[in-house]
């Protein structure tokens, strides 16, 4: 849609943003626009960002935003670049709206249970402030520990929790949002309920930075369980693992958490792992039941398990989740791994995984596979040799298969980390053409010049 | 944005009709019409409705939008008429869609937990045919029994059990809608997580008709409770009960529902009902902890209120919650009840009801109310003289000050009966300027010529 801009729009830009905002908010150091090029997901930049804004407060996003939506130069929104599918990469000549600077938790209402933050937050700061009032904020990606509110706002992301407590949508109450020309919007509200107008909240929430930049969220909180059960129990196969989970789940128990890790990876992690078992299923049941629901769930596994292992207490339950926590890590040792992202029908876990074993073995590219059994969601990981200047064919080739697995099953190209730049191309197919095109005509009204992080998402 | 059509265009859109659908589809009968032309509000329409399309397929739905809308013939979708704030009044010359008549349950799948029915399913048998395999629809809107799931969606109804599982956009995966000009698009996905492009289904759930017509959705389904408790407590005055239910939200207990009912309900429910307190809360809690929750729960109420009762048993919690479901009825008998549906953050209930109280001494209008306390989401219910042609000016004016009462505390107009008709006066005061600009510009993608439930929502 936008194309990059021409010399003069990026110069006088830079003119006008060196004269409307604070000293401190404007960057063209090449090394801080280095830093600020692309994200974790191993996509390499088209060329260089004209410059990098450091926003602090709204206004400076408002700043940014008016002059070059005036001078149609594209803005690349981003957290803290930990996004798994170039959401954040930066084009050549793009202006990178770094609100990772924004950084205050604004309010913390321990009686309503909400918070108002920046976006800039970091994840796990906000967890950890809820906590001294006995509340979390109940997403938990994977990267708590690095990305940011707004990040995770933008890529709806997930996390091992939402198997009970639902995705980063499902606590978001409310937003601040800048749109393309500047203009600020409020949407959403402090109330847990509420249904004036359309839902802007939940467009915002997923939209990668296409449609608006976030510079505020009323987010809501959650009391910490009174208790938590953790399990784990290794199977002779992925598929028993994958049937345990079904057991569970037909059985009405409601797992906080449900991890599969598969045999490839628990080698990777350690051999003397793989020894136990072909597969590992962690499950962690919460709250007052926790200890009668864990008990549920170990009965249901014993049958399909080879061992099976309950404890209540914290530092114990940390140690059984070490596998799954330790996985990445692992594979990054072995070499660049490449995070997919598809989610299915629970019920066909099991045939997911059997098909990308296949993929894996036609293409003779090697697939680790994690999964959040209790939504269906799988990440199915290559591991490539990371002194290659690009991908090998094979490996895109086995990606596309996995892609198109994820459809024909009725499940999703993404389950959590974004379309991005890296999903693009499947994008129509998954959306079918009426609704892409009016998913084309919305971001049109949000930025009507395709300013907006141009060619992520859709 | 749309005028009464002119005669020719009635004429023609009703020839196009009677050509392009089958026999039976089609009604200009003016009994029909009539029971066709408004909803539970009591809201009037101001002239009588073109004709009723009863769909009984898709097909019927897009032969029906491509000919209004080639036309500019106004259409006003319509499932059971339960609403409560006009949203299914038909005005002049429109064009009624009748969806109840699509009414098939297409699929239920016990694995995935998920249905996928057409709108005029009615939502009590969506939740009795789960109820089959151990599922429930968690959605139970007071009305259940009669609204349909298009209904439902089209309003993002609530219902008492939302204070633990949501509202009805939290169990809407998918949808199948038809645009204005009779496009088919589906939105959504089967499994639990998906981040692939905007999120259509929550902008589809709650629009109120205006943006789409709802064809068929596919619903997550929850497992029934192994265990249920519920509690009721009696106060001395309504603020204890308000205390008591902050207590509960303090102490991290979410229960599965908690109503509160006050003085002047249960006087008219049953006058000893009122000399027990001037207040009721009912609470249940569900799951594997129930009991232990339950108990939690009686232990924060007892120092509060006069009596504390508890029960497992069902024919119990029947009886235990008798006294909320028979509010309504009890009103009815006194006139005609204006639902009115504001909400709250939670921690400001019993300052809004001594509001409430004010306003209605003020005005010396009765006010009675209903709210549904975790989720700050209260019912205040003016009950006028059936024979009055129309609302009191004075009744019309303590409604007004209840809104703008929800405003100034963090509120919304409308927690779960939409804006409809009864409430458009307020919309641009609680979106702001800006969002609202923004959403009529959405609208507008959907809906161009702004033929779908003109005047409703924004
Ligand atoms: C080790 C590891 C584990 C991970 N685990 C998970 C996981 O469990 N679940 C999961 O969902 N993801 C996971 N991820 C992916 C990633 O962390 C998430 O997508 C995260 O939400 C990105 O946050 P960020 O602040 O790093 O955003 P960035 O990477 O900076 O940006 C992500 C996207 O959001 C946009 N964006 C950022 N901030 C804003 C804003 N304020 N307004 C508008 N748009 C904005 C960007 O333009 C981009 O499109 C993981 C990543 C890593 C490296
Ligand atoms: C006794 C009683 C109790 C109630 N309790 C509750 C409660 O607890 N919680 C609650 O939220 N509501 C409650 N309501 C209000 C009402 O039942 C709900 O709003 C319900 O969702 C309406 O469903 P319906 O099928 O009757 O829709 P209708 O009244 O026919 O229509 C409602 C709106 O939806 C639109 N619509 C209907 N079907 C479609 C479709 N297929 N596609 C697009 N638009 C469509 C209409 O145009 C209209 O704007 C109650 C009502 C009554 C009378």
């Amino acid at each position: 849609m936008t194309t990059a801009p021409e010399r003069t729009a990026s110069a006088r830009l830079l003119g006008l943003l060196a004269r409307d905002l604070p000293p401190d908010r404007l960057s063209t150091d090449p090394a801080v626009l280095a830093a600020h090029a692309t994200d974790r997901s191993g996509s390499r930049p088209d060329g260089e960002a004209l410059a990098v804004v450091h926003a602090r407060r709204t206004e400076d996003v408002t700043v940014a935003l008016r002059h070059a939506h005036a001078l149609r130069v594209p803005v690349v929104p981003r957290g803290a670049g930990t996004g798994l599918s170039g959401g954040a990469t930066a084009s050549e000549g793009s202006l990178v709206l770094d609100l990772s600077g924004m950084d205050r938790i604004l309010e913390l209402d321990a009686d309503d249970q909400l918070a108002v933050v920046e976006p800039g937050v970091i994840t796990a700061d906000l967890d950890r402030a809820a906590g001294a009032h006995g509340l979390r904020y109940a997403p938990d990606p994977a990267s708590a520990a690095l990305s940011t509110i707004g990040g995770n706002i933008a890529t709806n992301a997930g996390g091992l929790r939402c198997a009970k407590y639902g995705v980063t949508r499902d606590s978001v109450l409310g937003l601040e949002a800048v749109l393309a020309d500047g203009t600020v919007v409020r949407t959403g509200r402090r109330t847990v309920k509420g249904v004036t107008g359309y839902d802007l909240t939940a467009l915002l929430t997923g939209s990668e930075g296409t449609l608006a930049v976030i510079t505020s969220a009323t987010l809501r909180l959650r009391p910490v369980p009174v208790a938590t059960a953790t399990l784990t129990a290794y199977f002779a196969s992925f598929e028993q693992a994958a049937e345990a989970s079904y057991a569970i789940t037909r059985a009405g128990v409601e797992p906080a958490l449900a991890e599969l890790v598969d045999g490839p990876v628990l080698h990777a992690i350690d051999p003397a792992l793989r020894e136990r078992g072909a597969a590992l299923l962690v499950v962690q049941c919460d709250g007052a039941g926790a200890a009668a629901e864990a008990a549920a769930v170990a009965r249901l596994m014993a049958p399909l398990a080879t061992t099976v292992q309950t404890t209540e207490d914290p530092a114990e339950a940390e140690a059984l989740l070490a596998a799954r926590r330790l996985a990445l890590p692992a594979l990054e040792r072995l070499g660049r791994p490449l995070i997919e992202d598809i989610a299915v029908p629970r019920s066909r876990l099991a045939e997911a995984v059997r098909e990308i074993r296949a993929i894996s073995a036609r293409h003779d590219v090697p697939v680790f596979t994690l999964a959040h059994a209790a939504d269906g969601n799988l990440h199915p990981i290559v591991v490539v040799d990371p002194s290659l200047d690009r991908l090998p064919e094979a490996a895109w080739e086995a990606a596309g298969e996995i892609f198109a697995l994820a459809l024909r099953l009725g499940g999703t190209l993404t389950g959590e980390h974004g379309v991005g730049l890296l999903k693009r191309q499947w994008v129509a197919e998954e959306l079918g053409p009426a609704a892409h095109a009016l998913q084309r005509r919305l971001k049109e009204v949000f930025d009507p010049r395709g300013i907006l992080n141009p060619g992520k998402c859709l």
